[in-house]
């Protein structure tokens, strides 16, 4: 099963896909950094920083066209209860409400991991930095060389919903029961 | 031209739809709020409370309706530029996100206003309460009754771009620009 992981972000979103096959192994199919503020031949870049809403077409053109090109069966993404404070909340908020909708609009089914259950799944411990995440992603994934943060963030909650998947299947549970034992 | 006002809500979005005509004439065409976590026949209120993507799904679908059924020419929405704490701050966010893709993935042209430009545009001072501004748009629009303060909201904002607009044809600028003056 292919399965499409999100870290959303206002001026950087991360997209990184996982197959999982049925004894959980897992294959890195694809990763990168969606940059919010780069222009392109659709996307003017003075008009992307001035303009919140073009920014949100820009990712969800940029999901759309990840999720028609690689067709993943489901979709991973971080779920937040806190922010910092409010004004990175809002802005954080409304790129994960357009990464939400590239999703939801292709009736595509969306797990929530909380960081703590990323960090688990993928380091061994809640407590997990940065630096350990992309060091993980890279050895599960045999990815060589230096991952993006974002993408690399993407990936493991690609990578933590691969795990309760097979971890699912083995039990014969649903990945939600599978996650609550 | 035809106008859609956005009061975006992650439990309740208002949607509000004027027309104005080139002399600045405004004609009551829609309102409605679009309850959240209210179930139909596509959606269970079960699940609508527990799963946000699904409450974006809803509301992209409840947007996506009004746009079609009515056809706008553009959108207005109210610019956040601070919330009142980080949790409100997401939940906000999320739903103005969805809502935003609403009108972006359609190629509408979406114009935002801080709650004081409209606040000034409907009541004529920026300091006015909730109640000033329903009294306010039910009066501009001929609207007999007691409006739902969401609706309200979304009206208002579709009538000060709707006033913008008229400034500025009157002008010959943009209705950026006459905002500006």
């Amino acid at each position: 099963m292919r399965i499409l992981g999100i870290d959303p972000g206002s001026q950087r979103t991360g997209v990184g896909i996982v197959d999982v096959d049925g004894a959980g192994k897992m294959t890195h199919v694809y990763h990168a950094p969606i940059d919010l503020l780069k222009g392109d031949d659709e996307f003017d870049a003075d008009a992307l920083r001035e303009q919140l809403p073009l920014r949100l077409k820009r990712l969800l053109r940029a999901l759309g066209d990840a999720i028609e090109r690689f067709a993943p069966a489901e979709v991973a993404i971080e779920s937040i209860f806190m922010a910092r404070n409010a004004d990175s909340a809002l802005k954080l908020g409304q790129a994960r409400g357009a990464a939400l909708c590239a999703a939801v609009m292709r009736d595509l089914p969306v797990h929530e991991y909380a960081a703590k259950e990323i960090k688990l799944a993928v380091v061994g411990t809640g407590g997990a930095d940065k630096a350990q995440i992309q060091h993980m992603v890279g050895l599960m994934l045999n990815l060589k060389g230096k991952l993006q943060a974002d993408a690399a963030d993407a990936l493991a909650v690609a990578i933590t919903h691969a795990h309760v998947r097979a971890t699912a299947r083995r039990l014969g549970v649903t990945a939600r029961q599978a996650w609550r034992k």
